[in-house]
């Protein structure tokens, strides 16, 4: 066999590889630049192709594809969601993704993004509630404690200046994991009993349950003014936290209003329910929050502009952090119409 | 570090892993394994989720997702479509694919794709000929020597008795390379300087040029009754390769009308032209040839149940060829809600 040549060759960042990234640079300065990522892709936003994601859905699950371009690098995710999975001993959400070059088609890196994915879903949320959250935030509301919940509470302490986090999950023990988990970082933590509890003088209330159902996370008697609500877990047709009454008197931000009216809370609202767009706040074109009485709520789903962003983030430290693994996986024969020939060269002198 | 979890594993077919494969098992018995594999997922059509590729054009090229599931299994490839790559020493076309558990959504294998999608083309362009060419043909013309042509003269063989292929192309040194690499394997082969010299006596003809444009490799004159048409080369909007009078002589069939509609030659027709759908010919409901005077025309462009089925048959040889490696890449922490606790324990006993 000859050796494949250098186009046949595709970077390839492994989860072992990827949990080495992140502690080569640090979860907390990885998540302020993955956020600052977002937000300067987020600046530019007219620029990407956009569509919804491409679900198939099963009764169990749902697999998606969210591709997207910015004319000159194309990226897509592979990311499937499974609320059963975690009573398999499996990841509810297990995701991977793809950079190339628009130019020539050619795949740039592959990469895990399970653990990408809950790095910048929660580098998106507190990059949200820096515009969002009222003045002076410093007390969060987690609820739901699982794979994504230390993601978010150390991304609003780094990116936000949060320093207490009141946890609580139906399950005590994804509270005690998560709290062992935060332990010793510089946080405030506060085991609670209840949700009620939980959003006791929290300025930010953070969703991350995972149950593939209209489930009632917050009633509307729990939410006080002022107070800035983080829904991350309703993602999908079907899977919302909030009561619709709280969606009614809140101010609504969302990625891709096109795919959040069907996989958001407001899938719970009519089709012309009032909602800003989060990159135009950012770009100043719409108000964020306007009064301290307000209540904003970031409706996120996921957007796969934010996995570009991540992607290309990765991508760019590929080659100093070494981190990486060489994939044959394009097959580049010295003459491109002799496809053919290659497979017969690869059979070596005896022919094939 | 510790060893990742079996279900952080997934088999990669490498490009090299995959001419392995094609050279262990045989081009020709390869290509009828496939043809069988597809034809046996055609009569199971409505089974299947079907949406038309999810494309991103540039300028230049097109990338493009294109998913399908069987309820069962789900399964994408990526795609690109650069005809400008030649020039630069790059393949015009590369490809990918994943195969995955629709009950947990993790992923089955992933495997180059650009070798399979040669053999995946050429397998459904040679079944859909077994039910559409006439009586007896044994004469086929190849008119563009480029990547895809060898896959196609021994698909033609092996499925459809194919004797005699008549080989056309502009670059007389891809006919020349076609013809080498064909020598030995029991075909006629003629090399010829026109199409029209190509086609004569010819009982099928067989288009698989590259030019991104309307082009005209054939025109109405030449074209006499009888002959099977199997035009490969027009798989996007502005590609097409046969004169628009041909088309409205032909009884036309199509995987799918919607994708077709877009992407192949009857892209140049009124969109409610009638077409036959080629799963429904399999199945038996819908006439394919009924008269040996008839013009039949595949209109293929590629759709996403055959790269299903593709990826079906090298993963079901997976476990016996061994022809594999595992790829690190599905974060699998033992308690699946631990997912930042996985990341922490990777930096080892002192700590992130």
């Amino acid at each position: 066999m000859t050796l494949p040549s250098r186009n046949a060759l595709v970077p390839f960042v492994s989860v072992d590889n990827m949990m080495r990234l992140v502690l080569h640079i640090g979860v907390e300065r990885m998540l302020v630049e993955l956020a600052q990522a977002i937000e300067a892709d987020f600046r530019r936003w007219p620029l990407f192709d956009k569509t919804p994601r491409v679900a198939s859905h099963s009764e169990i699950g749902v697999i998606e594809l969210m591709p997207t371009s910015d004319g000159e690098t194309y990226g897509f995710k592979y990311v499937n969601g499974h609320p059963a999975n975690m009573k398999k001993g499996l990841q509810t959400v297990t995701a991977f993704g793809l950079l190339a070059d628009v130019e020539t088609g050619y795949p740039l890196m592959l990469s895990e993004m399970t653990i990408l994915t809950a790095l910048r879903t929660a580098a998106t949320s507190a990059m949200a509630a820096k515009w969002l959250a009222p003045e002076g935030a410093r007390t969060m509301a987690l609820i739901g404690n699982g794979a994504q919940a230390e993601f978010q509470a150390l991304a609003f302490k780094a990116i936000c200046g949060i320093t207490e986090v009141r946890l609580h999950d139906l399950d005590p023990a994804a509270t005690a994991k998560c709290a062992r988990n935060l332990a010793g970082r510089g946080l405030k933590l506060t085991a609670c009993h209840t949700a009620e509890e939980a959003i006791e003088g929290a300025q930010i209330i953070t969703t991350c349950t995972a149950d593939k159902q209209n489930a009632t996370i917050l009633t509307d008697n729990m939410i006080g003014t002022g107070v800035h609500i983080n829904a991350v877990g309703g993602d999908c047709p079907g899977k919302t936290e909030l009561h619709r009454d709280i969606l009614a008197r809140a101010s609504i931000f969302v990625e891709y209003p096109p795919q959040t009216r069907i996989e958001g809370e407001i899938q719970q609202l009519a089709p012309d329910h009032p909602v800003s767009e989060l990159w135009q706040v950012i770009t100043g074109t719409t108000p964020g929050r306007s009064d301290p009485r307000q209540i904003t709520l970031f409706d996120s789903v996921g957007f796969a502009i934010e996995d570009f962003s991540a992607l290309a983030y990765v991508h760019s430290r590929l080659r100093a952090s070494g981190l990486y693994q060489d994939l044959d996986m394009i097959a580049d024969p010295d003459d491109p119409r002799d496809l053919f020939g290659m497979i017969l060269r690869a059979a070596g002198p005896q022919g094939a």
